[in-house]
């Protein structure tokens, strides 16, 4: 039997590792011929979500094709939109459409639901997952973080100028904070029911906050993000926050209670650290971009981000989702350059 | 004869001045219904562009009609890449679609034209423009900067990803810089004209340069952007630089050359002062979405923008262009607002 891989949940912890540990956000996708395959025998993307065996199937795929040093749960953030009575339906290479909710009232037709009764499928996927990994590496669980779940309701999907939601901020701020603490709630439900089923590590996919000020951010979204970590402190898991677009509040996402920030590629992980004060590891920030560079390149890259990285507590990752054409045989060097490049003199 | 309104010149320039001036981008625009008829009658949105006297027409209705401090040529950033050989059609309610060049080989099909001759319809709009407003305020001449000129020319269009444009960036650094080099040759002969013609300022519109990281900011934009600033410096004109998205590289906007740095939303302008050192005047930067709220909401917002700006050297704007169903009694209430809010002891 090999010995359990925990570079990962160490680096999340700033503690010593013998090299940097990699993953990807968004790396079970359609670049991969195998996930596509799945997801046909599935039946289309929310089909897949919902079958815990494939699901199992999609997201242990990475972790043998590539090697990385942590799974993440397949799933989608709508699902507890869905779970809370907002309908969503998925068009073929379209994104998502959502039943939007514009005020105060439509709130009241929305609940928090219960994790564990209403999408039982995604923690029957996280202890199916488990089992399979057989502790090859650890699991991350996710949610979408209160303020962009709030958008995609809002907005009805994703948007350019996220308009609807903003400027419901500017007219209501009060029930603008409700629509925020609804889904809160809802997301501290989500992420313990994940941590109960078998979850290693949570990430907070904060995606859309980017668009907002730092001063909103301060007033609006830092405060139910901090709500949402201090709820799930006691669980012990390292969580993480990502935002794409966050160099005007990183200041803030270190307040957040987060273990660990998930940082973009705009900003150097050299200024993230001095920014944060090393009170978080950092995780990130290769831009998926670079992937459809030459392999010379791409290691460049890769070392670029390694150099500026501290040598405790870095985490490599991209700065956004793998992109859905990116090159394979790209995705599967880097995971060895980074294990190389990163490698640390114990 | 009225005294010409020379406020925004003087704040370019960190001049004293009576009050804050305010224009705003997109200030001519469809939540007008007097440019929507003006639009009609042109035959379309290109068309418009082309016919002088019209595109004169909609550059003074927010004149008239808010009482703003400067008008700016009606005109659109993609007409040199046209005149450069790249074929675009606009759709009705459809973003612009070009012919895409993607490559250092599609860069030899491309020519820098001569502003005069290829693009005559715009300095004939900015001398009847000058003409007919007789110095009530002054005329901002513009162009796209290199950067987004290119990631247009590149993508097609908009963009999400920029995946093209940023993997050319990474694939092939000579020929990406080439590319740039050729926009910046076009731009600054564009320009020139402009001014020739009578633009008594002019703005670079980088919209998309916040895609990029302050690495490669520094490393590819920053170099041709200052190329563009010092080849106009000698025409004496204050030249603005705007970018949406630009948290992660303000210090490396003050260092352009640009006599003024407009600001999106996300970081307050006292942040910006302090960053950018006081060297440059800085324009924005209300959150466009801000509109849609309350006048008493607007209020706040607008005197929170006031508040942390300069006292000289600030000249009120938006931080993105106007939406197209703003309404339009809170733009006007809003350039009264701004005016009174922003009264100077003299």
């Amino acid at each position: 039997m090999t010995q359990p891989n925990d570079r990962f949940l160490r680096a999340c912890r700033q503690q010593k590792v013998d090299t940097t540990p990699v993953w990807f956000m968004r790396q079970a996708g359609r670049y991969l011929t195998e996930y596509r395959a799945v997801r046909e025998k599935a039946g289309g993307f929310l089909a897949l979500c919902k079958t815990p065996e494939l699901a199992c199937e999609v997201t242990l795929q990475p972790v043998d094709i590539l090697g990385v040093d942590a799974a993440i749960l397949f799933s989608d953030i709508l699902i507890p939109l869905e779970a809370m009575g907002i309908p969503i339906s998925f068009g073929e290479g379209e994104g998502p459409k959502l039943e939007t909710v514009r005020n105060g009232s439509d709130l009241d037709k929305l609940h928090v639901p219960d994790p564990v009764s209403q999408t039982g499928f995604v923690m029957e996927a996280i202890r199916i997952i488990r089992r399979e990994l057989h502790d090859r590496v650890p699991l991350v669980g996710f949610a979408g973080a209160p303020f962009t779940l709030a958008s995609y309701a809002v907005e009805g999907g994703t948007s350019r100028t996220f308009g609807e939601i903003l400027s419901w901020m500017y007219r209501e701020p009060e029930s603008f904070q409700r629509l925020l603490g609804l889904m809160a709630d809802t997301v501290i439900l989500y992420l313990k029911a994940q941590v109960e089923a078998g979850a290693q590590a949570i990430q907070l996919f904060d995606t859309w906050a980017g668009v907002l000020s730092r001063h909103h951010y301060r007033e609006f979204v830092l405060p139910v993000t901090s709500r949402v970590f201090s709820a799930l402190k006691g669980l012990g898991v390292p969580m993480i926050l990502y935002v794409n677009g966050s160099a005007q509040f990183l200041e803030e996402m270190a307040l957040s209670g987060a273990d660990v920030i998930s940082v973009d590629w705009r900003v150097g992980l050299d200024e993230a650290r001095e920014r944060t004060h090393g009170a978080c590891a950092l995780q990130g920030n290769l831009d998926p971009v670079a992937l459809y560079a030459s392999k010379e390149v791409l290691r460049e890259q890769a070392r670029r981000v390694i150099a500026l990285a501290p040598q405790a507590g870095h985490i490599f990752n991209l700065g956004h989702g793998m992109l859905p054409d990116t090159p394979r045989e790209n995705v599967i060097a880097l995971v060895e350059m980074v294990h190389e490049l990163g490698k640390k003199e114990l």
